[in-house]
This record gives structure tokens, sequence and C-alpha cells, in this order.
């Protein structure tokens, strides 16, 4: 199958929307659909000519990445173990560029950056091509980039132009490509069944639906923000596949509310952030089940009585209702595997409404800038 | 060489301290002098009977841990990448349990816990041995403990009991340990040469002394504690070696003053944590060198205005010099690949006495338990 890949102007005018993130959020839907359009099945060559030579060739991955799209990376890594049973490291590139690594050339280095031309992530991509490392992938959403360019192979996601600087539906789109490269590898090493393939694409096929569904969250997620933006801290939770979305999840609050919003694996807050909870510091949690929830409230028990208060969004199959010191918004369905692309839009949705509510510069928030092409 | 392990009472009595944390920060020398009392040579036996065998029977390490022992994991990655060239994975231990991981028989699963019960650990543990992965080494304070038991190998830290519910000795004793597991997984591997282990064991004899001089920083510490009591949040950064201390450093604050710090690889400021920083947020540096600290001024030049101040522990070879919002701590001298160990000690002093300042309950924060026995 082929896929051509278009340039894209994507919309600038801002239409019924207040804020270009608020546009970009909504356009997501739209931007994972263009993302995914004319993948018709798993091929290696969604990646470029030569793909199936390269992914025969490698044995791990290493993703190397800055920020949001460290964040997209860290997904990658549940998604490539489970699914595609090979081993990934994701690193921070400003850290891997400037320490003594051990190479090994059997490596597909994946470059994720929306510009492709973040400097750090440029450097460590270079870094690790001096180290004998060949063959190399980006997930990017600009075609004509230097990331582009120097990488053997490439997914250009469709995203279209973002212009807020908080990044929204590149994050989303970069997860949409990272999945297609996890069923690309599984495929190849024989861990893709024709059923599997059919089920997976049919599930992101549904990716726009689903979203429009989870967009729909935000009257209630308006209702989470009239409470955060009295707040000037948070936590954020999650396991697994989950604990990325709540890294990104505070990443968005911080960058456009200045919350000081941390996330944290959800088994990590009793050894040492269960300290800071009070009625000033509320708790998220994402997409826990059942069970995780249980352990959370049996932490959280000594912190009720100091006003600490969960916000919980749960899992579409969980039992959880919302009461005293504890609001649950729950997913319209449950994802599987897909989960992170529906669960971070009400964290981008909150961290938006509660940026409004303060009255910050949205689209630009202080001493920030859309892409870092400094170090 | 013949190592051997000692029954530890540890002396419980306060002495002239106030708080047992104050305590066992002053013990440190001490604590690190009798962890590798007896250490006359780098050799695998130090692990254990057996450990030679098995250290030719790996070819990359796992690390699982949780809190403060899951940043020394972190360190030793670096030292384990950089000296020994063996590819290494730190790893929650809670995130670890519950993924669907690559399994690697020829894998060195390394447990690091200060009371070797934490239950994600033990659980991490066994998950991994269930994977078939049987080559197994603690680094571990309690040599009676269950971690110990179901280990093949391990190096029993002499910290001695440890009081303070927030870790500061089992963390540099811990550090000791690994930075040992390093040299000898290096010279397994051809690559630590008689001159270097000799330099490596010099500088390791040298600890107790470099570590008594960094502890007479404490009134230097005490000033910057000052300007921390009246704080609510704050950003660590470090690179490399120094980010983990990073993090270990934020979380001592977090545990027992309850100030909101949080630490970034120094290269991720300028992708998010930027928006954060003013007056009210202070900025504390881990160790840069020149070029580094250059790198951070120009990224806080902008919020200067808005009052960003630079703490900033630099080492003993920088030309840095305290200025209007530059708070500089310069260490006594260059530590090379041991300096976490040293590092980490006024980021100790400057958690316990914010702590006092404020009036915390610095040997039992609230909501927190010294030994996580629980899920």
């Amino acid at each position: 199958p082929v896929r051509t890949v278009q340039a894209h102007s994507g919309a600038a005018e801002l239409g019924p929307y207040r804020h270009y993130m608020q546009k970009e959020i909504f356009e997501q839907p739209r931007a994972i659909g263009d993302t995914l359009e004319g993948v018709e099945g798993i091929t290696p060559e969604l990646f470029g000519d030569g793909a199936y030579r390269v992914f025969k060739d490698i044995d791990q991955v290493l993703i190397l990445a800055c920020g949001t799209s460290y964040y997209s990376g860290c997904t990658a890594k549940y998604w490539l173990e489970d699914i595609a049973g090979i081993p990934t490291q994701v690193e921070v590139a400003s850290e891997y560029r400037y320490r003594t690594s051990v190479p090994n050339p059997r490596t597909l280095v994946v470059t994720i950056s929306q510009s492709g031309e973040t400097a750090d992530t440029l450097a460590a991509l270079r870094h690790a091509q001096g180290l004998g490392m060949t063959h190399t992938l980006t997930i990017c959403n600009v075609a004509t980039s230097a990331m582009v360019r120097e990488c053997e192979l490439a997914y250009i996601t469709r995203a279209g132009v973002e212009i807020g600087v908080a990044s929204t539906k590149a994050f989303t789109t970069q997860l949409a490509g990272l999945f297609l490269l996890t069923l690309a590898l599984a495929q190849v090493r024989g861990r893709l069944t024709d059923e599997q393939e059919a089920a997976h694409l049919k599930a992101m096929r549904h990716l726009p639906v689903a979203l429009q569904a989870v967009l729909a969250l935000e009257p209630q997620v308006i209702r989470w923000a009239e409470d955060f933006a009295r707040m000037e801290n948070a936590l954020f939770l999650g396991r697994g596949l989950h604990y990325p979305v709540a890294l990104e999840g505070a990443l968005k609050l911080k960058e456009i509310s200045y919350i000081h919003a941390e996330a944290y694996p959800a088994g990590e807050l009793k050894h040492g952030p269960l300290a800071l909870v009070t009625s000033a510091m509320p708790v998220v949690t994402v997409a826990p089940n059942d069970a995780l929830l249980e352990k959370l409230k049996s932490n959280m028990q000594e912190v009720r009585a100091r006003g600490g208060v969960l916000y919980v969004l749960a899992d579409a199959d969980t039992h959880i209702q919302s009461a005293e010191g504890l609001n649950v918004i729950r997913m319209p369905e449950h994802y599987g595997a897909l989960s992170p692309i529906l669960h971070v839009v009400p964290l981008q949705l909150l961290a938006y409404h509660t940026a409004c509510a303060r009255g910050t510069d949205v689209d630009k928030p202080r001493n920030l800038a859309k892409s870092v092409t400094v170090e």
C-alpha cells in the first residue's frame, strides 16, 4: 500500500475559538484522522522505502526527545515492549548527548519532534549516528525539517500547523504514529496476526469518533477547572501506559496556568509526595481501575483529615462513584492499548480552562518558545 | 580478599543532635567508612560466593527500586554504562511489576532497599524471577531481610539503623555499594586496569574526609535555608550523574519541609517548567560547570525580571561568583565519578534546616512511613 504524504498548510484562522490551543484541542479528531489517512494495512513501508530491511536488522529501540515529545516516547515504550516484544529505552535528548552510553548498532534510534528542528534532539540524533547507530527513524510534523532530512525513515504526522505553545494535537498524532510503528515492528517480528492487525486498525479508525465523545466531557472538566483555578499546586498520578499521560497532563497545567503540577507513578505516592497532600494540593489520577483506586484511597486515608481531594479520570468499566473528597469523570468507552490518546484530552481541557479562569496568556505562556531551536 | 559482614546495631541515641535526621546526616563519614571497611581490592566476591560466574553470565543490568533507592539506582546507571560499559535500565518497582516487559535471562537484576522489606521492590524481584531472570543481587542495609534471603548475591551496606523517615545515610551508602558493583563488573569485563582500580580505591578511601569537609559547609547552607523556609515551591536541576542528585534533593525537601520541590534534567527547563519560575519559585542547580551555568543563565534571562533566583551548588573548579539573583556554594574539591555522594549532602542539610525553620516534625513527616511494607 502506497501512502502519499501531503503538504499541510493547516488552517491558521481561529474561527469560533477563543485561543489557538482550544482550537487545536478540538481539531484532534481531524488531525488523527488525517494522520491515519491512507493507512490501509500495517506494513514497514509506511515509514519509508527499505523499512522492512531496517526493521529486520534491529533488536532494540532507543527513543530520543524533549518535553511533550519525550512523554509520547515514554508511552511508546509500554506499547513496544508489550505488543512488539522489543526492548525499548527512552531518554531525554539533552541527557543522552552529554553522557557516555553503550551503543548497539542493532538499535533503531527514534527521534520525536513536532518541528523537526529541536536543537537538543537533533544533536542527540547526530550523537547516536556518531556512535555507529545508522538506523534512524523520526516521528515528525514537518516534512521539510532537518530531522526528516537526517533520518533514514520517517512518519510524518498530519496535525497541521500548531500555533499554541503548549502542544496538544502534535502529541496525540505522535502517539498515533508511534502506535503504527509498534504494529509494524510487531508484524516484522511475527507478533501480529491478521486478526490482531484488523482489530487494531478498526480501533484506530474509531479514534476520531471516540475523541469527539471525549471532547463532549468538556462541561464536567470545566467544573474541575473552577476548583483548580484556585490552586497553586497539584499532583498527577498514573500507572503503566497512563503514567506518561499524567506527566503530560501535569506539564500542560504548568505551561499555561503556572500551577506547579507534578506527576508521579501511582505506586511512588507513599514514598514521598504524600507528605505534600492537603486541601491545597489536589491529586489527579489518570485511568485507574477499581483495584488501583482502592489502593490510592487507602494511601489517602490519613490525608482526607487534612482535606486531601482526589480527582479521578476513570476507565469506562469502573464502578467508582463521586463522593466527599472524590471527584470522578468516567470515560465514555474502554479503549485498550489506545487509551493514552483518549485520556490525555480531558487533561488538555483541564489545563486550558484552568488557564482561562486564571487569565493567563494561553497561547504564549511566559518564558516559553514554540520550538526550542537553541540549547 | 575476604570481607566479613558484621551485624550492626547502630547507635540509636540522639547525642548532641536535635533530630535523628541531623545525626544521620553527620554520621555519613562513619557510615561510608564502615560500608567500605575491609574492601582491600575490587573482586566480584565482595558480592558473595559465585559472583564471578554470575557476572560473566550477564550482559545487561536491570535495577528495581522505589523512592530514594530508585534515585541511587538512577545514579548507578550513569556509572555502569560509562565505567563498566554495561547497558543498564532503572525502573520504579511498582511500574515494572505491573507491565509487560521483555525479559532477558542474561540480565543482572539489582534491587535496592534500605530495609530489604519494601513491598513493591520484593514483588518486582519475584516478578523478574518469574520471568526467568535468576541472576539477582541486592544492595541492602539489613542482612537478615527478605530481600537478602531471596537474592543470589548481596552487598550489605553498614549505614547502621536509620531512624529518620527521610533517608540520608542509607542513600549515600547505597551509592558506595553501587560504585563497588560498577568497578567489579568493569573488572570482569576487562575494563578496569590495576592503575584505575588503585585510583578508584584511593578516591573511595578519601570519602570520609571529603564528606567531613562538605559537612563543614553547613553555615552557608543555613543561609540558603532561611530563604527556602519562606518558599512553597522550588525547582531542582541537574545533568548526568547530578540529575538523580537533584531528584533526591527535591524529594528530601518535599518529605520533611512540605515544600513542593520538583527536579528536572537541566536541559528540560526550557521545555516547560521555566514558565513557573518567579521570585516564589527558586531554582537550585546541582554541580554545574561553567558551560552549563552559562546556558542556564541565558535560559533564566527573561525570568530575572520576574525575580527568578538561582541557587548554585558549583563544582570546585568553576569560576562562578555570587551576584544579584545568583547564590553560589562552591564544593571544597572536585570529586570526579564519586561526586553524587558528596553533592547530595548540602541538599540533605538544606532540607533539614529548612524544615527546622518551618517547625515541622523532621523525623516523622506527616503521612509517611519509614519502610513501605504495604503496596
